[in-house]
């Protein structure tokens, strides 16, 4: 039985996110970056068409062993030797030509980054659509408006659902004008300019210790993981058992008191979107990055950036799932007001424009 | 004598940028607010023009303590409150009407934020400046390209500076993306959107428990002082007895060793960078707030955020100083190259593109 | 007037500890040092004991003034310089003899936290008494265990209090057992060591980049956070309008709200205790230093150390004055409850058994 | 072929620690747990002790998939559930009597803990061993002192190397320091105290919410990492092409650069050590836990916990591997001393000092 992974996983890894930063997920971000740079050297003459085809034909993941990269990478401190190693036994072409292990793994990282960015943005903006609907449904249902925890002037439900689309839209958003750049530039990077046909940007230059991209995705990351935990945080509070004003669809019990209905979604949204302040601090002090190549902080980027991935994506991935099909009480809102008619008419507007605003 | 500041200020506010975030500088903010309010409340006529102007009038930091209001700060757990007894011991008027001290304050950091971010930006893309200058300058000096801390094939001294430069405009331009907006919500965040006549923008919803603004800012902050410590580590590096290949025109000794050459203004820049990572982490956990107004969460930004400015901008002030002036050695350079004629075009070309670039 | 102080030190300066890492106390500190070390290079025959007597005397920080010295770091990159120029102008004796700026600025760190801890330990047991007085008081009040913030078997208050009063006991320890070692080695840390007769430790060697003493306090004072945060947190939300079991004594209105009964000590002491987990963080990633002194990493430690301190002392003094006349609806627990006669047998045999463990 | 891991695990899983907080060894905890309860259980007369074996017998991690316990966390928020649920499936008895799914997860975490530090405080030893012994044998070995990457007065390699001995010495006695306890508290903290034989302190009460173990247990291995990157930042320094004092024998070249000899060991290290802040910020973060059960910050431990231990114990093991074998070059370092006699009896006296003190 496979017994390496993480008994938390469950909690930790929910969603599509996790999938596009799994380690086979790098490997194929790894090959890609290899088949690529064999096809910009083939147009630009460096090497034969045919061997860039050659090495193409074996950039395939499910040829290699992710456990053999990653026992690889001891030897040089990073994967990419050993990916080069594994495609030289299999092809015989120039392989990573003129390149650096730091441009394979660097252009990796924005591969798989942009794509978990799908399913993340995905989710975010998913999570915002069942909010709105709820904001839309519940533009008019008066619900106390708390303020330090303590009862404050009534609001609508709808003006709070409201509020949760409008910040998972701007994270997504957000998150959508990070810059990702593949990267090439040979040993110190002075490499002569070429296009690597991915599905990345150029950089004006080769920014091996210039990590602003990370570090302005890292802080995007942090921001997203921070919305999804605004919401999540306020799901809990409405259900308690004293509020009861929501409940999850999904709840469920626990070990010793199994008739409980525990918002597991919107708790383990939180238990994911907690970890992303530390990592992304983590990220950012790895900005600090030595001459051509750090010794010590770019080795200290891939873990927090692949967790901080994970982490939001899961978070997310459990809001939408909080959301969806979220029991709204709207007797027990009126009721909890304590107001016959509270007035609702200045939040049910400000929905309105929420919503309009989308 | 005044003993209450900190025996540090001379290393940790440096350049302009802490003036902005200074206990005067959130004062006057606070009072913009106020007066923009009255105005705003004035053109819609809930208020009198003349009200309007009678509290503008005494809308002037100089006129109040800051050690007061913030005494005053301790009774409800916010300086909004006292600002707002305060005018109204100085105009018989209706201030902050309609309004909650999370208006006051959240406007206040938008405002502080604004206006910090002038001299800051401005010293990033000054920095970046000099470093252009200096990439141009040394466009062909050959430098030994370092990776891990050894050795590798040579690059220009030109490309490295050109590198400090790009990043710090990125920096630069990052932070010019980041959203800010005023906050007029009143007590649960309900209240119809009224403009206010500030250099602000408007936000679709009141945001008090809603903070990516907050933690975008957060974020590129961040992203800046990450960008300065790079380039400042480079120089402390570069700076090295054993290197010898720049020289600090500020450097100065030391207590026990008046002689040494110190890069003083370079490692200030990295004892204030350094501090970054972790302000960020404590605002972006600090997003997830409650309901309509956080216990104890928004209660944990100002001081961070202030000290994130003050950190970030000085931290570019010393960096700024530190390139300017600073004495490059290309004959060490060359020497420590080790090559008789090592081969700078590409390093050069990519220079030439990276200042075309800026 | 004085404006340079932060319109927010009402709340984040509270009781007594920020008094003893002021300005003025870090001055004290660094003067203490210098006397302490003059009388020790006197006995050890170094300097004449009437040159010692001659600068004790002058080690008085009301005759300096803060912001000179402050303005003074500026130059060496730390404040000790402009201390020994200024005691130079005021004696005529050989001040900081053999020493360095670190020892000076080391050692005046250990006497701060050594000053600082005795009113923050006191706080801390301080709150825990009371805390431990609740628990006895209610050792069997009936209250509704909560689990995920769901309704689950009934708890005694008591007992809640009682882990209270634990926690904040056992941080006060931890913090006891950190070691705080004068720091005495000269330029590159290879002086003879000289006893030092100050309230602090010797050390086997001097610790100039060896920080685990900064790290362990680090690491200490962030859990003491941590144990005053829970606490509050348990308060801000029992006295939730939903379930309203406690009431502040303190508690306050706000500037659109005042009515409104806010639990501003126990949100105080969230807002503050919230900050400490990334200045750990800052001060944790500052242990890597370079050589024999460190180019930044060093310098970026006294800012967070001192805001750590003032944080997590705020903290504990807005704890202890929340907890201190906290009004406790009995009543209301045992109605919440919802059982006739719930069985608190074993709660109340677990209050004992805490409170005897004191 | 198996395609979950990471491709990063050679850096990042080093040494013997990273089994010790596997997904198997925390299934194995778990299931200590649930045996040891039982056993408990029939001492106190509440379970059979046929009973307590029978359950006894099939807690063997062996039995079970780490992956089927891992989902099943998904459906409470935690693996404790699931791994009930696979005892009443393998054997007929009352596993789990009486307590919570957090009894067992907590008590889990500690064994874990206390399992990890065996090896992590064995390397952080064993590098001490290695550098003391270094000390030794370069006790008198010149080496120029090093103050903000400038050359001062000279120390020498003994004397470098001592401090590395000590601070690694004193971390280990920090992480030895550290209460674990076992957690035995049943729903909501209330049963009565039964001992368990597990090689873990009793707590005097049940601490679900009062998380200072976690807390005390971050920050020593915050403390850990930053020692051993102390010592890893230096070996990465002096094996500079410019200073050439030290060279690793493990030392490594890169895919484009194969003649090199990057020091791999201790820029792994780093590249590990490095991490630790941000997690131990985490941690810290999640101590603020609500009632008698978190909704989120419990949730969020478990992974930072794991890691910080994975990372602090593989970058403990590369420094030691890097310290194996160094290859110290005493001539070089004479060499760049540059005087004929640098007098180093006093730092040769403070080595002697420090290696009696261990």
């Amino acid at each position: 039985m496979k017994q390496s992974s993480s008994v938390f996983e469950g909690v930790y890894s929910r969603g599509r996110v996790p999938a596009q930063v799994s380690g086979r997920a790098w490997l194929q971000a790894l090959l890609d970056f290899e088949a690529a740079l064999a096809r910009a050297q083939a147009r630009a003459g460096i090497v034969s068409a045919d061997d860039a085809e050659a090495i193409a034909a074996v950039c395939d993941a499910d040829r290699y062993d992710v456990a053999e990269i990653s026992a690889g990478a001891a030897e040089i401190g990073n994967p990419a030797g050993a990916v080069v190693k594994a495609l030289k036994a299999a092809v015989d072409a120039p392989v990573h030509h003129g390149a650096t292990s730091q441009d394979a793994v660097d252009t990796a990282a924005m591969l798989v980054a942009k794509r978990a960015l799908l399913p993340l943005r995905d989710d975010l903006h998913g999570a915002a659509d069942i909010a709105a609907r709820l904001a839309e449904e519940h533009r008019d249902t008066p619900i106390r408006g708390r303020t330090l925890l303590q009862a404050a002037q009534p609001t609508t439900f709808g003006l709070k659902a409201a509020g949760w689309a409008l910040e998972l839209d701007e994270a997504a958003d957000w998150l959508g004008r990070v810059r990702l750049s593949y990267q090439l530039g040979g040993p110190v990077g002075t490499l002569e300019p070429l296009k690597l046909d991915l599905d990345l940007d150029a950089s004006p230059l080769p920014w091996h210790t210039l990590r602003s991209h990370v570090g302005e995705l890292a802080g995007a990351l942090g921001v997203a993981a921070g919305t999804v935990g605004k919401a999540a945080r306020d799901i809990t509070l409405l259900a308690q058992s004293e509020v009861r004003e929501v409940r999850e669809h999904l709840g469920g019990g626990s070990t010793s008191m199994p008739h409980k209905h525990n918002p597991i979604a919107a708790i383990s949204a939180l238990g994911c979107a907690m970890q992303a302040p530390g990592l992304v601090a983590t990220l950012l002090a790895a900005m600090i990055q030595e001459h051509e190549r750090a010794a010590g902080a770019w080795h200290s980027e891939w873990k927090p950036l692949t967790d901080l991935f994970t982490l939001t994506g899961s978070a997310a991935a459990w809001l939408r799932e909080s959301l969806d099909g979220l029991e709204v009480d709207a007797e027990r809102m009126r009721a909890n007001v304590g107001h016959a008619e509270p007035d609702t008419g200045a939040a049910a507007a400000l929905v309105d424009r929420a919503l309009e605003s989308r």
